[in-house]
């Protein structure tokens, strides 16, 4: 019952398979091999065209550096209030851009509201050198709630970066997630609604190491290679993040990884709807299910070796959560198994 | 005939097999779980004291962030004039120390020259406001042209550095083949010898991606998981990285593959000795040769198919190599074979 | 009638003229001259203990450095929300810190409220390295909105700071109206309340550029020199600043300049009291003030050449300020004469 | 008898004087007053060209904003090997643009050498990530060592900067003393060479603070009043620094001024060539002479009173100064008298 993260979980036996097959031999270092070249193609082919791929280490790396490739002097990038890059990168996003700096931007459902962002551009844009430029915009899809933006909230999030020329950025930790839960394409969730990069996350849904900054428009960012560099983030054996993602993304298994994660949080969810010691904090789009549970039952729960995070009670929602319950949160993934999540919906009752 | 870099060999088997063993399950995230505190255990062992490790993507980052834990202000950090910190590494470590700036000593053979690094340190010490202010120095064993450090060279640096209170930091991305060349224990080559970080390299030998930053006193370094979490450089599943230590470390596997490594370049610089076309620049202390090969040679071979660069003649061997020769560096690994060699070998004539 | 900023006077004639005196002559650069040090003398006297001086070029570069001083990689510092360095430094306290991120803390009165900064140190306490580390707190005093934080407010900062052994930083842009709005002395203002750094602010008050950073502990900044120095902030010609400062102190130059500039606006304030176009959002404690004012009254007073500019109106007076109302900004300076004073007020009605 | 360093000097009375002329009154501020778009067209005249115009408090300010407005990732600026950016900036240029590399190149009489050059971006340009890119270079004018470049080495250094697409900056800090030892004209001398960017030094040539970056094609520079914020070098009472370059510029004040320095350097020069006990290292173009003095002439002068610093001997000069001899620099400036000179020389004997 391993509901902390799903990052608690380890990788994909196909995943881990497929590095064993290419641990032995020769080729050429720093993302110039053949299985490199193979797997950037592939990208172009999920993406429906060009992109420029860039292996990172992390997801903290891949939001940071995919700033970084935006920044500008005084630059500030507005994302969302509680936004991972705000509060959970401990300031790589500001030191490794250079100084550019995070501003949250509220919203409803973890999501940025586009009024709140056009207001937010305006409070910045008057071409005053005090208040700083905003530099860019970043979404996080899944969120970091657990919901999803739709293609209609995407858009009014890029008709106003248009309208005001700037970058948008798409934390794609979660993206697979994302996307089988809407049901689209990569192209239909990103560059059709105007993102201009996104962090593909592989790490949380099945992969070891597999972090990828892709960039919708290659001839933009014809620095990035050097940005990545000073920043440490070139690997030498890089085929060993390749590798990874060639089987992640073959037939489709990055898909079905991501799907198996939702139905298993939809599961939970099923169950805690009609429990009597827990009800959910909002909806479940994707694999994070936050309920608020009994407190007892919490206790009973972790007594029995189930794994998970309180989580701090948003204001709108103070009211709703008794002295008796907190609010939880409960990850789901690939590895997560519905015999689990069963053992745990009964302790739950 | 892979001379190249011993970055484009793979993993080693035994590596590649525990981390499949450690794929399923789960295990807290960030560097907390059990194995990752095993590891942590195993480094104390090997350096005979309590020493604090850090997971990092690369060796750049291990240097960088080393060289982040002792920045200052106006810092600066002495290396050898020729230094992969220096030269190769894109200026990670200017940026991912705030601006420390790195300043080249000469010295022979590829080391530092105590005599140089001493002229060095006055050269910027006299409390000039304008000038910066050394902040450490950095050796790094086996140097970039495959000589290593004696034990009592690094005392005389070591001596220095205490003298003028600077820490020292190794980049030892080939320390286990500089290591097993002195016939020497972790503890005697580096905090007997006055060193205070190392960066640790495991991907070099064996692994596919194992860096670790080594602290001898833990306690001067309590700001570091800040320092690597800014970076950028902090693996959610860090037990990945532990578990390729895990094998790396166990049964001297890490010892055996460098011992490998040395052994295969000294067979190769015998038969270069008794070559007629080629001869070495200098000796051969580790796993990498400097040969001095004809022209036409190096044709026929890169036409056999061997991989290796050339390397720029520096400036005392340039009235030693002809118009019609050139200066070649080759690199062995563990995944170097004795018919490799031969074949080499034999084209060599 | 220039009430648009305290900055838009000039220098008082007894800087200027002390300025021109020292004009001729040969002394040694740097901030190593005589002058140089008897100014620095004069600040131990004012602040009554042994302080460290040094003089920077804006007040952005006084609070800028003031947090370098206190950096930790991952740092965050605390001020309230809408303080100068949050909104009106171009992102130059990240930038000369090396990425250490302003966070706000809510409060009422434009001040820091202790329990709410007490929950922003928990928040980020818990040494989780994700949400990065508390480096310091900064109070405004006067405050943005021209309020004075008393003794008390004062004291109540510095217990939790001591608590959690974190300095405080005090921007002091208007150092001189709260100290003569408070009728207290610099030591009982600062380090009797726990202030460990002050932005000494003399260009509003009546210097052209004269800004210092004060530390109470010299011991504790021993590296501040060098990141004065890498921040371009150290003066060749140091003495300059030096004329102004020796000026602006002597015989009480610069609080009879702040009585006078709190005097007039205080004169201001109760001719706003009585006006029936207009009145005051919030009392007047020191040389701002921010009256609401009917909307045809501004356009008249603009036209009869009143230089002041339109403020946004905070959430809790937005029911208060009608359609046809709004709120302004007016602040005296040093330079302000009764006559402007009532000229406006005559045109207010 | 101060030789020690032009900035020793105070400042030359008109411009003490227009300063306390403009002390009155109120502006705007942050460099929107009417005198400051005065200095700006006169700025523009100057150099025959519509300039972009930023006032800053330091050369080193100059200097390391210039380069951060051509900064890149992993970028390399390449300097004379013992440039003042180098030397004796404190690491300003690497922390203001985000970590830019300063690289030496060599060559004869402190000056680039252009084949040194090209072979400089040569190392760095083969699209290397690993080495860096170069982002620009910079040359002093007049150099650290007193000399000056000819047109025609200009060009040479230009026409390289443009067959490698990069910019060029000049360390302006004695910029009239170069201007006036030519007998050319600012346009002639920068942008007509190929320089984009000029630190435009005052304060060494009798200003007290007065140090301005020129750009030659403003629409280049789009970000740089970020640059100048971020930096903490936007000045409030901007006004003073603009009135101190009115009085500078006017007339040919700044001609004059530079004219007298080197005039009494040469002077002084005149005086060495024909003594006994000392002469010159290299010849004198503007206001430094570095002659080698017998020690105890040295002894016998400081003891008189006169202030000068020894100077590091260069290698190619080690040969010819006896182990009874050194070097030392002497700076002339606008205040320098012929009284002095003649002191001194008579001491010199």
């Amino acid at each position: 019952m391993f509901f902390a993260s799903d990052n608690w979980a380890g990788a994909h036996p196909a995943i881990s398979e497929n590095l064993s097959r290419h641990a032995g031999g020769f080729t050429s270092a720093y993302g110039t091999s053949e299985l490199d070249k193979a797997v950037e193609k592939t990208f172009c082919e999920i993406f429906e065209r060009e992109v420029a791929v860039f292996f990172v280490a992390t997801g903290t790396a891949a939001n940071s550096l995919s700033a970084a490739a935006f920044a500008r002097p005084g630059g500030i990038m507005l994302a969302y209030r509680d936004a991972h890059m705000i509060t959970d990168e401990g300031g790589a996003p500001e030191f490794l851009t250079g100084g550019v700096r995070m501003a949250g931007v509220d919203g409803p459902d973890g999501k940025i509201d586009p009024d709140a962002l056009a207001a937010a551009i305006r409070r910045y844009s008057p071409g005053s050198v005090h208040s700083g430029q905003v530099a860019g915009i970043s979404v996080t899809q899944a969120t970091e709630i657990g919901t999803v933006y739709s293609l209609a909230e995407l858009d009014a999030i890029g008709a106003i970066a248009r309208e005001n020329k700037l970058p948008v950025h798409m934390d794609g930790a979660r993206f697979a997630n994302a996307l089988v839960s809407l049901g689209t394409t990569p192209a239909e969730m990103t560059w059709k609604r105007g993102i201009d990069v996104v962090s593909f996350g592989g790490t949380k849904n099945g992969c070891w190491c597999a972090e990828a900054v892709v960039f919708m428009n290659p001839e933009q960012v014809r620095d990035f290679p050097y940005i990545r560099k000073r920043s440490a983030q070139l690997f030498s054996k890089s085929r060993f993040i390749a590798a990874q993602f060639e089987a992640y993304l073959k037939d489709g298994l990055w898909l079905d990884s991501a799907r198996h994660a939702n139905a298993t949080a939809k599961r939970l969810a099923d169950r805690i709807a009609s429990s009597k010691n827990a009800r959910l904090g909002w909806s479940v789009d994707a694999n994070e299910l936050f309920p608020i549970i009994r407190n007892e039952t919490v206790k009973k729960l972790q007594e029995a070796g189930a794994a998970f995070y309180p989580w701090p009670t948003p204001a709108h929602l103070s009211a709703q959560v008794g002295p008796d319950e907190s609010l939880a949160r409960l990850v789901t993934s690939f590895a997560t198994t519905e015999e689990e999540i069963d053992r745990f919906a009964d302790l739950l009752g």
